[in-house]
C-alpha cells in the first residue's frame, strides 16, 4: 500500500500479496480472462472488493500530470497479425482513454529502426513492442528509458509478454499431419534465425517427427509472407521426391505455399496436405487446416498488462518479480487442406 | 513568399505562382508522382531549383515549436484497405521524422467516435482522414479548430483529397461482366447509404448496365466485410433464376461471395462469374478479377498533401483554393473469376 498526498492508494500488487497470487493471477481473474480456476477467481474478487481496489484503470489517474500516450513498436502495419493486433491494443487503450502512437519500424532483420530515445521520453508513458526479435538493436536501450513496457511475442525478463507456446502449436501442426499417416513432413520456415519465435516453431516440428521416429526434413527458407511461403513451397517442388504434407510456420505462408502449388496444378489437401500457425480471417474460404491464436486478445492482454504497469508506477516497489509470460492458448482447426496420407496422390 | 524572423521562406505555393501552375501539380512534379506532363515536370523542377526550393519537408521546420505529430482518423485498423493505407502514411512522416497518433473510431454508421477536439488540439500539426462519410458527426467540428488536414475517399471544399474515380472503377467491373456476354448481373453493395464511394459505385454500376440496355438489378446489401459479402451473395442465390456474373464492391465481399458460393456448391469463375473492386493482396491467389486501386501509394499522397498544407501553414494566403481531389488511377485485372458467359453453367 502506498501513501500519496495523504491517499492510501490500493495497487494491484496489494491485492496479490492480501489474495496469495501473482498480480499477473489478480489481473486476470479480475478482467474474466481464462486460466484462472473459479476458486482463485472469486477468492480474488473477494479481496479486491474488500479493499476497495478497481481493476478498470481510471482514465484520470492515468492522464493526469502524464502524456496519456502509449506508443507500440512493431515492424509491420499491414500484415493481418500485426493490424490485428493493432486493433486489440487500440480498443483497450480507448477505453482507458489513452492515445495510440504507433512507430512501424520494418523488418528487425533488415532494418535498424527502433525510434530513438527522445521520441519516447516524455512523449509516452509506456511502450508496447511487437514480435521484435530479443537482440533487436536498442531494445535494452529502450527498457533503459525506465518506461513501464509489454511485449507480445518476445520474452524478457521482468516485462510482461503475451505468447503463444511456439513450440507446442507446431508440434500440435506436425503431429496432426503425423497422425494422418504422413512420414514426408516438410517444413516451410522464415529466414534462418529470424526470431525466437521462429527457431520455437522449428524446434515443435524436429520434436514431433522425432517422437514420431520420423526423420525431420530440411527446411525450405523463405518470408512470414505469402510470396515467401510460395518461394519455399517452390523449392520443395523440386526435390526429387517432394514431401505429402508441410508445415507452414504462419498462415502467409501457406497462402503462398498453396499458390504455389495452383501453378504447378498440384492440389492442395488432394495432392498434398498442407497444415500451418495463426488462424487468419481468409484461412477459412482458402479451407486451410491451422492452429489459431487469439491475435486481437493478445493484443487486448498486452494493453492491459502495460497499463497495470502504469498504474503500478508509483509503488516503490515496483519492477514485478511475476511478471513474464502471459500464455495464450492455441486451438487446431482442421479443414480440408490435410487428409489422410492414404487419400494424397505420391508425387514422388 | 513569407519573411519570417528575418528570413525569406519560399512555400510551395511561391513555386507553384512562379511556375503558373497549382501547388499540386508543383508537389507532384517534384516528387516524380504520376499525371504531370514530362515539360511541365521540367519546368517546375527548373523554377524550384532557381527559388532553392526543397520539396522533402525539413524535419526541423516541421517540428520546430509544434508537437512533431499527426493524427490519422480511420474506422478500423485491421481491415485490409486500412492497414494498407496507414503503412503508406507511416512510411511517409517517418522520412519526415513526424509521429503517427492512430485513431480507430469504427464503423461510422453505429459509432460516434471521432476523437474529441482536446485530444487533437495542441497535440498534433495535422489530420488525415480515412473514408469517413463527409456526414460523420463532427468532421466539420475537426475542421474548425484549423488543424492541416488532408482526405482519403472523402471530398470536402478545400480539403486535399486522394480518391479513386468510383464510378468508373464500378463502370469497368460492370461492363467487363457486359462485354463477356452477361446480361443478369448482380450487385453486392455495402448497406443503403453507407458512404459517398459506395454511392458511386452503385451508380457506376447502374451506368453500365443501362449503357448496354440492360435492367440493373435490385443490390443485395452486406456489410464491406468477408462475412458481408457471404451474405449478400446467400441472399442473391435465393432468387428463383439467380444472375449469372455479380460485381461486388470490394475484394473482401468478394470473398465472402466466394465462400456462400462454395457452401451451395456453385463455382466460382465456372458457374458464376465474379468481378469486385480493391486489388487486394490475396485476390490473385482466390483468382479474382478486380479493379486494383493503389492503397499503399494513396495512403503516401495524403500524407504528402498533408505535409504540404504544414508547412504553406506559415503562408499569409493559406486554405489552397487548388486544393481537391488527387484523382489516382485504377486498373482492371482479369483472373480465372470472370469467365464468357456461354461457359457458365445457367443456375435459373
Amino acid at each position: 500500500m502506498t501513501a500519496q498526498r495523504g491517499v492510501v492508494s490500493i495497487t494491484i500488487r496489494d491485492v496479490a500479496q492480501a489474495a496469495g497470487v501473482s498480480t499477473a493471477t489478480v489481473s486476470r481473474a479480475l478482467r474474466g480472462l481464462p486460466h484462472v480456476d473459479p476458486e482463485t477467481r472469486e477468492r480474488v474478487r473477494r479481496v479486491a472488493a474488500e479493499m476497495d481496489y478497481v481493476v478498470s484503470p481510471s482514465a484520470s489517474r492515468l492522464a493526469s500530470g502524464r502524456t496519456g500516450t502509449v506508443a507500440v513498436i512493431t515492424p509491420f502495419i499491414d500484415r493481418w497479425f500485426f493490424s490485428t493486433v493493432l486493433s486489440g491494443i487500440s480498443d483497450v487503450l480507448q477505453e482507458s482513454d489513452v492515445d495510440l502512437l504507433v512507430y512501424e519500424v520494418g523488418d528487425p532483420a533488415t532494418s535498424p529502426g527502433l525510434p530513438a530515445e527522445r521520441r519516447l521520453r516524455g512523449r509516452v508513458d509506456g511502450v508496447i513492442v511487437v514480435t521484435l526479435p530479443t537482440d533487436a538493436p536498442r531494445i535494452a536501450d529502450l527498457l533503459e528509458i525506465g518506461l513501464p513496457a509489454s511485449f507480445i511475442g518476445v520474452r524478457w525478463p521482468g516485462v510482461p509478454s503475451v505468447c503463444i507456446d511456439d513450440a507446442a502449436a507446431a508440434r500440435m501442426a506436425t503431429q496432426h499431419l503425423i497422425n494422418l499417416g504422413h512420414e514426408r513432413v516438410g517444413i516451410l520456415s522464415g529466414r534462418p534465425q529470424a526470431s525466437t519465435s521462429q527457431a520455437a516453431r522449428a524446434r515443435g516440428y524436429t520434436e514431433a517427427m522425432k517422437g514420431a521416429g520420423l526423420e525431420p526434413e530440411e527446411a525450405a527458407y523463405g518470408y512470414f509472407t505469402v510470396a515467401g511461403g510460395e518461394s519455399a513451397m517452390t523449392s520443395l517442388l523440386s526435390q526429387p521426391r517432394p514431401p505429402t504434407a508441410v508445415f507452414a510456420m504462419s498462415d502467409d505462408m501457406a497462402f503462398g505455399a498453396i499458390r504455389a502449388l495452383q501453378r504447378h496444378g498440384i492440389r492442395p489437401g488432394v495432392d498434398i496436405a498442407i497444415a500451418s500457425i495463426d488462424g487468419h480471417d481468409l484461412s477459412e474460404l482458402l479451407d486451410l487446416t491451422t492452429v489459431g491464436q487469439p491475435v486481437e486478445q493478445m493484443g487486448r492482454m498486452a494493453a492491459h498488462a502495460l497499463l497495470d504497469r502504469m498504474l503500478g508506477r508509483d509503488n516503490p516497489d515496483a519492477g514485478d518479480p511475476d511478471a513474464g509470460e502471459i500464455a495464450v492458448p492455441t486451438t487446431l482447426v482442421v479443414r480440408g487442406s490435410t487428409v489422410p496420407v492414404e487419400r494424397t496422390t505420391s508425387l514422388g
